[in-house]
């Protein structure tokens, strides 16, 4: 069922006034990362709550307690925005999520616009801190009440609306909240819509299914009871560095493969019919190359590079602690350091099956060292990855929306890196959860110069309205 | 030639005196490192001129410019104090080099007592920073001249003081003042000897003739324009750490060895005569583990032990920047890398024979890996080893005083760490130099509670006392 030509004319009528609204909502630099700002965080919820009130929605912010700061003080966390419009027992309920909190942003990091002015450019781009991730989509969801409202138009489903301010910093509170009221406020929804996603590219939309989760490690060598001065001790004591830099260099190829044995067994084996898939996602191995700003590639197959993204799993070297990082030179013998990796799990990988292996694999290996050094292996954090059905009829909803308003079929894809609290609606309320993005893929979320095509905010606020007739009627 | 019985008397008389003074000299907080204490360092420079001259010594405070800050600002030098003790042409003229500045020191460091108010404990211990580096050897040198003096004693050498005043801070300035001095102030002295190390255990003295040079490396792989994110990139595309690790870890094996084709034969065949020396020297493998606060020597056989750190190359992986180093979990895939490692030279390589290997063994070894990263590799700085003849007779007549004074050999060692101050003085003025050590290895020179036994500082003053007698007759 297409949404209603009222409301997609409504929203053509009203792109001005849907701009301003987006710069009030960048106005707010609603930044959960930075204590000084904590209280425009919270602000930001109480603006939201007076969009939402004015239109009908019963709005309650959750009080989800306390976040202790690094210095032992305590902050208010910002709360949780709980949203309900209807309660119709003959319609579905769809629960939709968003953040209004952002990353940081300091015109000296390069901005060339002031990141909380949002600024829109001849092309129609509309620069500003949160306009793609997620103020626009969050914002895009008011816009599509309001013109319900406004016209008297019925809406085709229950809204509940969650909408947290905390998502940049680790969505502290949200998972305990969604616990407990998984009977209470949630009991009620029938699907998941997330829109804090991006296109891969700038022509094509998608639909998501699913992000990979997560293994962290540290290996801990240690030696001597200090650090040591490498003239007076060097090629006279074994030396940490010496067998952590080896351990690390048995962990992956540099054409990025696992060499940790019996991982590559955990993973779900490739069906043709996802195979076709890798093969017919619009995206071109020059895009990867522009996103990255550099011709490195790991391989001329586009499936095999998809594949290494969204359902392969990765292992990174991050660093480091307790070595010399600084410039210059400097000839410590570090006493204890500390290497850093994770792997990026797919299914069927979880912490707890792949946690033995990387163990095993590297308390063996240390062993062949003979050194005199002592090792510890810990997991520092780790979570599961999740995938959803993309047949269901959550996800063929929006497909049929995606169509009816891009006139285009949209990529089903899956995501290289771990959306948390996705994985705790699938998980705590059972419900099939779509990720719907709005922004493109050289939105730069997390960047400088961060923005939201005006094409993409009022086309994905027409995409998300459509999303709601077509579920209302998709079975 | 021993000392006069006036002299030696005449310093266990003061000893209180002497450490009173020693007292002073710690309590200015000349730390060259500091910006902050640079006041300090100056005003170091006059106390030791207010010592000096009323005993007749000629004192000149020379100017070596200033010193360029990280902010841009600059600051001036401390002066390098030279000092002219009679000019009888029938005598040697002895170069007497010590420095006057001190390594940083803070109670919050773990300091038991203030580190600038030097205390003695009930075993004679005196705590203090600069107390055995380095400014007991410094003060004593005027404690002898003082007993010489206020005796109406003739003192057997002429003496030509070189005391500077940023030896913890590279010796900024210095090497150009030898080198423009070294047909001037410089032009008469016969042989030089530096008391700025220390016994190899708390037991038996030494003097110290080599100490190896260093040839110090960044490995810089460079990848993706900027850091990346590791769940949207990894197995994608080539990641700079991957290959970094995997180069660093064909650097040294976890038992000491360099990897690197070529080096082992430019280190000079050993000698029988220089083996014995190894095996004579009064160490046990007990000593290093004490020190090092752990059992992780490299091998139970004392002779390869030592030779690893006094005779031969070593090579120690220092740390990485540009990756992940502070706590937690963050994660990146680091754009660009550098790996710090360093090489200890020992004869005879050199920097510039030891470049060329590096550089095509690492170069190599990254064409193999087949990655998309790029490579470059740099030595930062470097400097040749320094070994001196042990049979010249300023050594023979070091040898001698220490019999006299301690009734014990020395043992006769290199150190495993550069101090290039020594290889100026050899190279630029072609003189032997002698490491004529007073303090004891577990003084804690660069450490907190760093302390000079009252014992090594009134034996040692009668040292290097009786050694100016013995150098004087000495051929």
């Amino acid at each position: 069922m297409p949404a209603p030509a009222k409301f997609i004319s409504y929203i053509d009528a009203h792109k001005d006034a849907f701009i301003a609204r987006l710069g009030e909502a960048v106005a707010i630099p609603s930044v959960s990362g930075d204590p000084s700002h904590r209280p425009d965080v919270i602000k930001m919820a109480s603006y939201i709550k007076s969009l939402l009130e004015p239109l009908g929605v019963k709005v309650e912010l959750k009080d989800v307690g306390m976040e202790k700061q690094p210095d032992g003080t305590e902050l208010p966390l910002p709360p949780v925005v709980f949203g309900t419009l209807g309660a119709d027992p003959k319609k579905k309920t769809v629960l939709l999520y968003a953040h209004y909190d952002v990353q940081p942003a300091l015109v000296s990091d390069g901005w060339n616009t002031d990141p909380f002015t949002l600024t829109p450019d001849k092309e129609g781009r509309l620069f500003g801190r949160g306009s793609t991730d997620d103020k626009g989509p969050l914002i895009a969801w008011i816009n599509i009440v309001e013109a319900h409202v406004k016209q008297g138009i019925e809406l085709p489903v229950n809204i509940k609306f969650c909408l947290e301010g905390m998502e940049e910093s680790g969505s502290e509170g949200l998972d305990d909240l969604i616990e407990k009221e998984k009977d209470g406020f949630f009991k009620s929804c029938d699907c998941v819509c997330i829109c804090d996603n991006y296109w891969m590219n700038d022509r094509t939309p998608c639909l998501t299914y699913g992000v990979r989760g997560m293994s962290y490690y540290r290996i801990i060598v240690s030696g001597p009871a200090r650090d040591l001065h490498s003239g007076l001790f060097g090629n006279t004591v074994h030396e940490p560095m010496t067998d952590l830099i080896l351990l690390m260099s048995k962990l992956v190829t540099p054409s990025g493969e696992i060499m940790i044995p019996g991982l590559d067994k955990l993973v779900a084996p490739l069906t043709d019919a996802e195979k076709k898939r890798y093969e017919t996602i619009d995206f071109a191995l020059s895009d990867i190359e522009e996103q990255v700003g550099a011709k490195i590639v790991l391989s001329d197959d586009k499936p095999r590079v998809l594949m290494g993204r969204m359902r392969n799993p990765s292992l990174s070297l991050h660093g480091i602690e307790g070595a010399f990082y600084g410039p210059g030179a400097k000839t410590v013998i570090p006493a204890k350091v500390q290497g850093k990796f994770s792997i990026r799990l797919v299914p069927n990988m979880t912490p707890e099956n792949v946690d033995p292996l990387v163990i095993k694999y590297l308390s063996d290996e240390f062993a062949k060292l003979k050194t005199k050094s002592t090792l510890k292996i810990e997991n520092i954090h780790g979570g599961k990855a999740w995938v959803a059905d993309p047949d269901h009829w959550n996800f063929r909803a929006a497909i049929k929306a995606t169509e009816e308003v891009y006139k285009k079929k949209p990529d089903l894809t899956r995501e290289g890196g771990s959306i948390p609290v996705t994985l705790t609606f699938a998980d705590v309320l059972g419900l099939n959860v779509l990720l719907l993005p709005m922004g493109r893929g050289d939105d730069g979320a997390h960047s400088t110069n961060e923005k939201l095509d005006t094409y993409n905010y009022i086309e994905g606020t027409k995409l998300l309205g459509t999303y709601l007739y077509e579920v209302a009627v998709t079975n």
